[in-house]
């Protein structure tokens, strides 16, 4: 989920200094628009460091009119706060319509620090924001924009810089004793915000996930995310009585040429593997996963393999292999073609559920539920709307398979635009390959950047602690096919041993 | 919650005879034009008697045409069933667009009947009505039209009916082991219901209680509730992709002049009390809450009061006697007028969260945040979206509340049509009463009816366990003075004792 956000993004000096002008000049242009309109603006600035958290906030304050913001800390709270209900104080913070209010923390940081020490249990946390959902949504419902960002910073980044303030005098008054408490932990709070974030990230309030390490990205990526999000709001008014419909909000364009990167970008596509040690390996890990699968089957443990990846990466021919190990009694593949007209006519959700195996039987899907994100979004064929909202129905999904026990895999195979070219190219001089390429494969790859965001949004919102993505390098098919039978039968033996 | 369906209502036969031929037209009418729209229809009957909702199912399948009907009734998992997880089975019985499942029983059953016995502790029941509101939203979202119907009958009705059955030799085939199992608890089920309805009664899915001891009045008002519903989207279609503003669904008239009553009918205004025993009884009670409330103080446990009722049903003179009784230094009353521009520039439950009292107060609301539900909603001040969400809004805040320790006191202070006439028209008479009569109490008259229907919606869907309403007969004002100063009494002394 905060893999996208450690892809090493940062602007230089001058770059920022030449944005700043025309950034903040916008900025405040859309405030004063949003001051006429029925809807206050909740700017919600959360990550693992305090002084950071402050750093942006008070970054905001200067480019904003101050007399339209109002800058909320919560620390402590003060007596007549700890006497009335826990959400009086937030209550009291709210800004009026057409204001705007900046939270350094907010009712995430309470659950979120208490989830880390224990002080919550899994069940109260996951209540707390529950109750968070109803706040958030009346608001929403009322009119407000609400924005959350979460500022990300590695561990490494997080260690080092944390050992720089303590060793620095002057800049240890920066580290509190709850602080330096709260870093050692933070690769604990980290995995708790990540849960916070899947709990509610809605369409009417979402999370941004911001890579905090460089400070001139960070900043300006926050404005211009808010710009955005006031900006298009503008362009769609709320009546006071009506309610908006909810869309997906669509982060904006990257500041800076440097920065266009995404998840994708980490994948090694240079692995290589010879022919003779896949043919070793693949006899391997094809018996391995036989035996496995039997096992699973006398066990009862179904599993559910999903398999995405650009046209022409390989699918395929991963697919055979994997379906070669596995008898064809207990197995089935589902390939993923337009819906028909039965299933149109039920929750996009449905033809998936269809075909959810029995008890110690193996799913596969060639192409998925995952169609929803990506071709249906770039190609138009949902709404803003409904993609936006399939996420979080994707995750409740994917959370009932595997709470009721099923092993669930996701592979994205990945190949870069030269690769995929040379292959189409390939298959149209091959004979036995010719069928294999269509027209719609020359007009996805015209969309080949459209596509990008929407992987990476795709990774981003659904690489979840239950059901990770696994982005699988496929440049070379040899490799790629041995990946992914190892990463099957790792993940296999390892749930086979759990339910021991 | 389920006052309102212990009222009485039926139909004689010959009513429900000219009934049916009109109602199963409009019936079929309206099932035919569904079938061209995008919306799937699901409706759930449920209720404490499982003969009771096969009963209600077969007569809606037999009044609709069955080939766009189907009917759904979960027993036992099948094997297939229990090898998937626990919603593949509702999944596989969801209607495809244009056609009608009736269920009886549901995805409510399970959760139900576990929770009765215990099964489940209360945060995993939360947690599943949890999973169900995600699930019914998602339907909804994709243009599902869901109701979800409660056939209410009384404790007393239930033993007297399966005495009856158990007696029957030829009944007895009816009556399961299960069901006689459930029947020994049916105060506790009833007690899980309400709890049920209260944490998944959504605009997008509403639950409808139906008075069900008698079968005519019950089968004709649950086809008449699923006509409405019908009829109202079919008058605002929600085509593909395109989510509907939901809003408050507004139960149709009643069938049968006999049955427009509502849980006011069952005040009873002809109450009195001595003016001497007032006398004795005033000043018992006010000295009484005069020590409760400084001990309330003192274990700084906070009050708050809230009072509600017709023009002229003595609000005023009420909240005198309570104000008398406790020191000034620790209470204050709040009058709530018409919004000022401040408070309009917030949620309108700001203005109430504001005077939330610190540890060891009182706030007494001279009309409160139910104005919401009651002269917005009649008046149109606020949109049907916005009163039909608040009924939830309004729960959750006093939910807050009452977690926090606070102790809530609600009062509907009644008096029937003719007494506030006759109060009225003495108000114009009496010189230094004439300030309280204004043309707008002479308006709010003139819509008394709508304000009976919305008076009886509020209690329904607001009067929780944890909040319950206390309707007080004012006819005799003395009368009404004591009664409430002794449940205030009553329910202080209560709370101080189990927070000892």
């Amino acid at each position: 989920m905060f893999e996208s956000a450690e892809l090493g993004r940062s602007l230089s000096k001058s770059e920022y200094k030449s944005l700043l002008p025309k950034l903040r000049n916008d900025l405040l242009q859309a405030q004063f628009a949003m001051q006429s309109t029925h809807s206050p603006v909740i700017i919600i600035i959360e990550g693992v460091d305090n002084a950071v958290k402050g750093e942006v906030v008070n970054r905001l304050n200067e480019w904003f009119d101050t007399r339209g913001v109002e800058v909320n800390a919560f620390g402590k709270k003060s007596d007549e706060e700890a006497e009335r209900p826990k959400f009086w104080r937030y209550w009291q913070s709210l800004p009026s319509r057409g204001r705007m209010a900046l939270f350094s923390g907010s009712w995430y940081t309470g659950p979120l620090i208490q989830r880390t020490f224990k002080e919550l249990k899994s069940s109260e946390f996951d209540e707390q924001m529950n109750s968070i959902n109803i706040f958030e949504r009346m608001l929403a419902d009322d009119g407000a924009i609400i924005l959350k960002f979460w500022l990300h910073m590695s561990e490494k980044y997080q260690e080092k810089s944390f050992k720089e303030f303590e060793e620095k005098e002057d800049s240890r008054f920066r580290v509190s004793e709850a602080d330096l408490r709260l870093h050692k932990c933070h690769t604990e709070y980290t995995s708790v915000a990540k849960q916070a974030v899947m709990l509610t990230d809605e369409l009417h309030a979402p999370w941004i996930i911001i890579e905090a390490e460089d400070e001139y990205y960070r900043d300006v990526t926050v404005a211009n995310t808010i710009l955005s999000a006031l900006n298009q709001r503008l362009e769609n008014p709320v009546d006071k009585g009506q309610q908006e419909e909810p869309v997906a909000f669509v982060r904006p364009p990257e500041v800076g040429i440097e920065n266009t990167r995404n998840v994708l970008d980490k994948v090694k596509l240079s692995k290589e593997l010879e022919k003779s040690e896949y043919n070793d390996e693949l006899k391997r890990y094809q018996k391995e996963l036989n035996e496995l699968s039997w096992k699973a089957f006398h066990k009862k443990k179904s599993m559910v393999l999903l398999f995405e990846g650009w046209d022409a990466a390989g699918k395929g021919g991963v697919i055979r292999r994997v379906n070669q190990a596995i008898d064809a009694r207990v197995s089935r593949v589902i390939s993923v073609a337009a819906p028909t007209d039965e299933e149109l006519s039920h929750h996009y959700l449905w033809r998936f559920w269809r075909h959810i195996p029995k008890a110690g039987h193996v799913t596969m899907y060639d192409r998925s539920w995952y169609g929803r994100v990506l071709v249906e979004r770039v190609e138009g064929f949902a709404t803003d709307n409904e993609w936006g909202r399939s996420y979080g129905e994707i995750n409740e999904f994917e959370k009932q398979l595997t709470d009721h026990g099923i092993v669930l895999c996701k592979f994205w195979l990945h190949i870069d635009k030269d690769e995929q070219l040379a292959r189409f190219k390939e298959r149209e001089v091959t004979p036995y390959k010719q069928h294999k390429i269509t027209d719609e494969d020359w007009r996805n790859r015209d969309r080949w950047d459209d596509y990008e965001i929407a992987i990476s949004d795709m990774v981003a919102k659904t690489s979840t602690n239950y059901a990770p993505w696994t982005l699988v390098p496929g440049t070379s098919k040899l490799y790629a096919r041995i990946q992914i039978l190892k990463t099957i039968c790792k993940t296999l033996k390892k749930a086979l041993k759990n339910s021991e």
